[in-house]
């Protein structure tokens, strides 16, 4: 049995490996493009696919996810549709999604780019704060990120809401579901944080009618796809102050091209895709998991639905 | 029995009054300087005494600070030393303290100032992002708001350690004590936090000395006093990158003068003594219980103990 792994990182300092070869001694890794011979290669573990891998490996069995979004895979016409493929659920990563939720959530919180403004003109003036509880925070996506970043978020005293797809109750926030309850969700939202999968029915999402529906002064926090965000329609929400601030980790094109507006937007706080990175030595128990399954031919975990989008 | 308050609001827009009476309508609220019969009021709620309160007010039986902090209440050599004295201890301003310290560490922690930086010059750049069990957050003084921040920085998963005058044990901190314990403490200390409260002791004891005990490219959050700090030194530290960042709150000299360089400094995140504000919405029951303590001649609640000055 052996494992192929698509990295950017030179296979001498890649961690993936060693950690690998270390939780299941038996496996045998190989780095892309030196496969070995093809017909012992099982699964694959990656983010995209090289040109021509699935041709070069007949036999694969399954693909592993080295994130939690697998957009880029589904979108991809080269990835065969019979194999089975899982997302990563890594804990480190939905750790650092959550901190960067919190930090951003604070921070518009507290008035945080106000005091910036009035740093920079050595301007001394307080403003009323207004409490946690007056604060209602909205989280769209209530899979793993969405109820880590919730339950981080629960301890400040915030009022809490949640909207995802098929209906969720989650103890201590007001959970809406489906098309019906999204208008009410985003009415009662004053920071929106975006946490959904990427799919043909949530691309585009975050639109002119989305923004309108939310209460004047309202903030967003966008750290799951550039996709999802129209970015005209953002622009100028933020333009006209309808919407009061936006955090942005994530663009259409990545890395966001220099001139973009995104960049100098006073209303934008924006960092390159930084919010969550993959940690191989947290995540490679799920992936060491999946390669026994695959080898006793059982489901993988964290198995993707196709039909769905994630 | 009767109240007065000394406030900076006008009375028919201070919120303690109407509060004070909701919870206790027996009580006889009088705002300075219209004091009415001296003879009748026991208590005064204030944040620092105007000229000649005392001599007018000769039956006063107790001193109601509004905020946690009373440095300058005990410094004032006009406020009779035989008076008791209370500080506020009010949940709403704890929790904001809370806040703004999680907000601060997050910042530092996720590394905000370089990806500020790197928005301003369009620079597209992910930087390692240190584990939050590899982050040592070292908070000075463990009252009641070094606790709660604490507690909201626990989920987090940081290294937290706390130091304080006399021996303490927190569940899941690293506590340090006394002078012995101080270097040991900032040695493994790459956040530090002062809630420190401001006395003989206390006061410049964030100077080289101290900076210098830090692990190079420390930060520090001051929420505590200004007078806590020795400018200059931390300017240097500041200067030279020994010290990679400050959050301050707290100056000097308040508003702080607009020549000063923390305002423009680059490492330097400043905000105008804004971190809590005291909600009488909240502080009222404790002041409500003072009083009727003092009618009742018990001992006061969060009463100020003047030889060690908090």
């Amino acid at each position: 049995m052996a494992l192929v792994i698509v990295s950017r990182v030179h296979p001498s300092s890649d961690v993936w490996a060693p950690e690998m070869r270390r939780l299941m001694p038996e496996i045998d890794v190989r780095y892309w493009p030196d496969v070995g011979n093809p017909d012992e290669v099982d699964a694959v573990l990656m983010w995209q696919a090289p040109d021509g891998l699935f041709d070069r490996l007949p036999k694969l069995k399954a693909i592993f996810a080295t994130g939690a979004g697998v957009d880029a895979i589904l979108g991809d016409a080269s990835v065969p549709k019979h194999l089975p493929l899982a997302r990563l659920v890594d804990p480190s990563m939905t750790a650092e999604m959550s901190e960067y939720v919190t930090l951003q959530v604070l921070r518009f919180h507290r008035q945080e780019p106000t005091y910036a403004a009035q740093q920079r003109d050595r301007v001394w003036k307080v403003h009323p704060q207004p409490h946690p509880e007056q604060r209602r925070i909205g989280v769209m996506g209530l899979g793993e990120l969405g109820q880590d970043a919730l339950g981080k978020l629960a301890p400040f005293g915030f009022a809490l809401g949640g909207w995802s797809r098929t209906p969720k109750a989650l103890e201590g926030v007001e959970t809406f579901s489906g098309s019906d309850g999204f208008a009410r969700f985003l009415a009662r939202t004053d920071i929106l944080v975006n946490l959904l999968p990427l799919t043909a029915e949530t691309e585009n999402i975050i639109d002119a009618r989305l923004l309108g529906q939310l209460p004047e002064g309202a903030f967003l926090v966008n750290c799951a796809r550039g996709r999802h965000v129209v970015d005209d329609d953002l622009l100028a929400a933020l333009d006209s102050g309808r919407l009061a601030g936006a955090a942005l980790d994530v663009f259409r094109e990545e890395p966001l091209p220099a001139d973009h507006r995104f960049w100098s937007h006073p209303r934008v706080i924006l960092t390159p895709h930084a919010a969550a990175l993959t940690n191989p030595l947290t995540a490679t128990p799920q992936i060491v998991e999946n390669l026994r399954r695959v080898q006793a031919g059982q489901p993988l975990v964290n198995l993707v639905d196709r039909s769905r989008g994630y």
